[in-house]
């Protein structure tokens, strides 16, 4: 565990990072005036709550690494952007059928579903823009970036596991198969957040794969913990629905392993993030603390 | 009109270059046999078919101002996906709810809602992913390619024409509306097939806008054309169900202008685009094919 000064400092930084996150939201996504109202209005409402985890790995990653923040904003917006997309299109009837989001309606109970498609597909576009047009990368940044991104978000990424996933509803995986399911649907754009703070930082290959170690363990243990919680805790707690997973006669990691076994697996993971974190640098403060901040979460 | 010797022989290079799509689309799609397997058969069946007509033109376009045609190969690609993911997603149930496509099943109906869902969304990504893997292109043609096609797709193109389509249902249009409409709508897809060849010439200003005033009246014409079709041809020839506009009661050129008027309109557009095109080069047959070819369009 890092020490409480350390988490104290990159406390104090959070919410400047957050800050940056929002003005770069707020650059990238036209005003919700602009003409068709409605899809900008729903655009915007969209990308409003979430805890923002994934831009706060990419600025905890790029500052371990000693990257200006500037050169970060890009990259935390556009997985931001692409989580966000994601989020939209999982809640439509076609897809989960989920009614709440962040503690209010989905996109499609908001809006109607004809905009929730819309949206979710003008965010995805957003996520590439972002990219293309920052004033603080140099050009080969950018496409390795978006190179990075698209591989991260597509058939072979974040779409190719929510596709895995919905076909392995009322099927018993095994804990391997259950593991490639999630390195796909939440941990490739885990992951990628380290990728990109690396490209920002131009890190030598040795620097890349510890930090991709430190993305790889921090994405099992986030959906470990997401399966812990969506059966221990309330909807009130969660924001979006409860309980989804036996409903739909999931495979999860307590079900498999059982509940106490899968907390303890995502605990060793935290650890060995937080070991990978320390052998990239002395100064890895931010990176620890938001293993802490992951691990200590209860939504 | 072009002359028939000219005609002739960029009819020759169509075939060709509908291989080199061919070729890039099959690179840049993974095999139908790679898991999740449902889901890179439907990418793939989604990408079937069709007449490639803005490929075409990146080639046309770029072939008139002398571009090496493996230099436009990841353009050409990156177009027809971002408008095969448009076609999958608009005929969804929550959008247009169309079974027919191309003269088949839409995705949805061959597969499921969810796999339409996430193929179009992996097939904006891979639209990206071209263009950023191209290896003939420099890192400053792909981010601005990147770049243009972003504005092209998003909120403040295709998708948010399809937005105001969607609301302009039921209502009557004025002309100057149904045009804006469609300069999103379609209009932009097609105009950034000129931009991205413009870009892989490294063209000047004064090109570039000659090029992309042939790329809106081709649009504009293209989209009055499509509503005539509508109007006038049968289901079976156009490959989709026909009259829809109609049904949707949906403001058309046809209704706004009567159906000799609206064709009239497109005619002298066509006209037009050939004196851009003419006005670019003493040797734009590759434009004026198109503009012929897309002229006697009947779906």
């Amino acid at each position: 565990m890092s020490s409480t000064s350390t988490t104290a400092a990159f406390d104090t930084r959070v919410s400047a990072y957050l800050q940056r996150l929002e003005r770069s939201m707020d650059a990238i996504l036209p005003p919700a005036s602009t003409d068709p109202q409605r899809l900008h209005e729903a655009l915007r409402y969209a990308c409003e709550g979430g805890k923002h985890l994934r831009a706060l790995m990419v600025y905890a990653a790029g500052e371990t690494l000693g990257v200006d923040a500037e050169r970060l904003d890009a990259a935390a917006c556009a997985v931001e952007l692409i989580h966000a997309y994601s989020l939209v299109h999982d809640d439509l009837p076609g897809m989960d059928n989920d009614d709440l989001r962040r503690g209010r309606p989905t996109v499609h109970k908001a809006y109607d579903e004809a905009t929730a498609i819309l949206v979710g597909d003008a965010l995805q576009t957003s996520a590439f823009e972002v990219l293309a047009i920052s004033a603080a990368l140099d050009d080969a940044q950018k496409v390795q970036m978006i190179r990075a991104l698209a591989l991260a978000a597509g058939s072979l990424g974040m779409v190719g596991g929510q596709a895995v996933d919905m076909a392995s509803e009322n099927l018993t995986l095994t804990l391997a198969q259950l593991e490639s399911l999630h390195a796909r649907k939440t941990g490739a754009l885990i992951l990628v957040t380290c990728q990109l703070a690396a490209i920002a930082a131009n890190a030598s290959e040795t620097v890349r794969n510890t930090l991709e170690h430190y993305g790889r363990c921090i994405g099992l243990a986030f959906q470990i913990q997401d399966d812990v919680l969506d059966q221990i805790a309330d909807t009130a707690t969660l924001g979006k629905t409860a309980g989804k997973d036996l409903a739909q006669h999931k495979s999860t990691f307590p079900s498999l392993l059982g509940l106490e076994q899968a907390q303890q697996r995502a605990h060793a993971l935290f650890d060995e993030a937080r070991n990978a974190a320390r052998s990239i640098s002395g100064h890895a403060d931010a990176l620890l603390w938001l293993a802490d901040h992951i691990q200590q979460r209860d939504h």
